[in-house]
């Protein structure tokens, strides 16, 4: 396999656009990267769109060469990838892999989802999707909410703890121009919040938004691919024997770490998963940032930069554009100096797909 | 590249089962093609499931992991490719790349639809989030009426030569024990069928079924991927200059063909995507096994077997599992020493995804 490097990445702001469709953000996003990469569009070799439910969201189906034509890459092979919210991170894994293995030379891979042009209600009812309808038959704060009462009964983890996530990401989140909610909180509010399913209250919650990211890969750049792995699991919360576990997460960090040749001490920066304050929790335990059952006291020690984009909780969580944007955020804070290597950590449902990603500066 | 063999096939019947869902039906055809290959689960490093509207239709979302759960394959990459009617075919593209650039050895696809569950009207409407429902504004035998209008005017291609194809395609459905409408009729009768858009018949229509089909892949095997190709389109019917054509067919049968080292004179025999019988005669065009415009007479003249299967319009279409099946078909055929160089043809809405699969007996 040979070296395969972000040579571009483009990204639309998140938030709620009533005058944007699904292929005018993913256009943005992806005529942004390719800009940003100075490479035409007549380069591109494939075209990768990773998107959970526009069918659902928006009544369009297709959709890969449904944006592709709009960004004048007619053509070329164009395949849309949805593995719920890790839709994306699948997406550019095959990406990656293509040009890691010598098929193609330029590919673009992009995220997008539009979701806020649907009624609450109906929005929970496609996330909802995501898990197994007939057996989990619980929404997502529902489902997250059983992870968390699992881990504060095994663990000891506060909901003090699960709100410093919040207050935290909020904060970063607070000096992203892209966020999609720039609000500072304090632990108190997070606490106060309305209570979604218990123990998570509105803040623990991630955002419903609209977005897209999108990021060229090339075999020659600054800013590499070091390792990536997707991995996978039950689908059903149920058929899980610990729901304190990400499983799938540790497996695809294990992998990813073999390939880049570093440990987790290694990683100097991160943008998780946080669709839930306990997410995050729990992924840097998978991850091997603290030892299992630690997640909580490490989140309020910030002892190393998690989700400086501010996060699913405050940058927004268009689901299918979610892990391209994480990418996209962790070659801008190298580019930005802040670091020389960072993992990107994307999770599909409650925890049946994971792909971990660690990009490094060479 | 090295080769790639389908070293098992495995299918359910098509038709209307009430009893199954679309998770049983994947895992039967996954089963039946691990079986056929003698591998076992853990042997396979990949799975590659296509999957156009199984949110839409059943209301699960997350297919990949979901039916890789059921296989005893959770744990490895599990992704679902969408491209609407080409959906298998595209999971099928990236998991022969994926063998063919050493990235994987053993790797599973697997295609499925359950459609019958719906009601008409509704499975009408999720068939239309192929086209683009802002632009085309119509249901796919309306587009595909237009399409076989121009041809017609174009060509002089008569309602007889289309009823031939439905003729030929049910006599060798007929004899088919996994086809879903095993029926013989005539050319008066398809002339005669319901009137469904001028000048479409309900015989000149595929079907609306449930079913799945599966394929094993590894580098070594007598049946083989000798060429394919993966290309694109824009998706609205009404962005192409020439109604009469499919030109990613045409450009992604060159591309396969070149693979392959062969041209259109030496493909013994084809399976193509009969959505409507118009499509197959254009498909026969763009794949230069006629003269440009002959492509009616050519179907009437029968000079080599197309769609013995029966083809999507008595084998059946359950959307998802088209591409696949039609690769199981070809490799069946060869195995059953009904021709050694066979060719695969799979369309994605009114031609925005192609995918173009020679395969051989070495």
């Amino acid at each position: 396999m040979r070296p395969v490097a972000a040579i571009g990445i483009g990204k639309t702001a998140f938030g709620a656009f009533a005058s944007q469709g699904i292929r005018s953000l993913a256009a943005t996003a992806v005529e942004a990267a390719l800009s940003d990469a100075a490479v035409a569009a007549a380069q591109v070799e494939a075209f990768y769109l990773g998107n959970f439910a526009g069918p659902s969201f928006t009544g369009q189906s297709h959709l890969a060469p449904y944006v592709a034509g709009a960004c004048g890459l007619a053509g070329i092979p164009a395949t849309r990838f949805e593995d719920a919210c890790a839709s994306s991170g699948v997406a550019f894994h095959h990406a990656w892999q293509a040009v890691a293995s010598g098929v193609h030379d330029v590919v673009v891979v992009c995220g997008v989802e539009k979701m806020t042009n649907q009624p609450t209600a109906r929005v929970g009812e496609i996330l909802a999707m995501a898990g197994d309808v007939d057996v989990d038959r619980q929404t997502f704060p529902e489902l997250f909410a059983r992870i968390a009462r699992a881990h504060m009964e095994r663990y000891g983890t506060t909901r003090e703890q699960m709100a410093a996530v919040a207050v935290k990401n909020h904060r970063y989140g607070y000096a992203n121009p892209y966020a999609h909610l720039r609000k500072l909180i304090t632990v108190e509010q997070a606490l106060a919040g309305k209570m979604i399913a218990d123990p998570l209250t509105l803040y623990d919650c991630s955002l419903v938004s609209d977005g897209a990211a999108a990021v060229v890969l090339a075999p020659e750049g600054r800013f590499r691919v070091l390792g990536i792995a997707q991995t996978s699991d039950h689908v059903a919360l149920s058929a899980k024997a610990d729901l304190t576990r990400l499983p799938a997460v540790e497996r695809s960090a294990e992998k990813a770490y073999r390939m880049a040749g570093v440990t987790a001490a290694d990683i100097q920066f991160a943008e998780l998963h946080d669709c839930f304050t306990i997410a995050e929790i729990i992924a840097m335990e998978e991850l091997g940032f603290c030892p299992r059952g630690e997640g909580g006291a490490y989140a309020v020690s910030e002892a190393r930069p998690i989700n400086r984009s501010g996060g699913l909780k405050s940058k927004g969580h268009p689901v299918g554009a979610t892990g391209v944007a994480q990418i996209a955020d962790v070659v801008g804070q190298m580019r930005a100096g802040l670091g020389d290597l960072g993992l990107a950590q994307n999770l599909g449902g409650t925890g049946a797909t994971s792909v971990v990603t660690v990009l490094g500066k060479v």
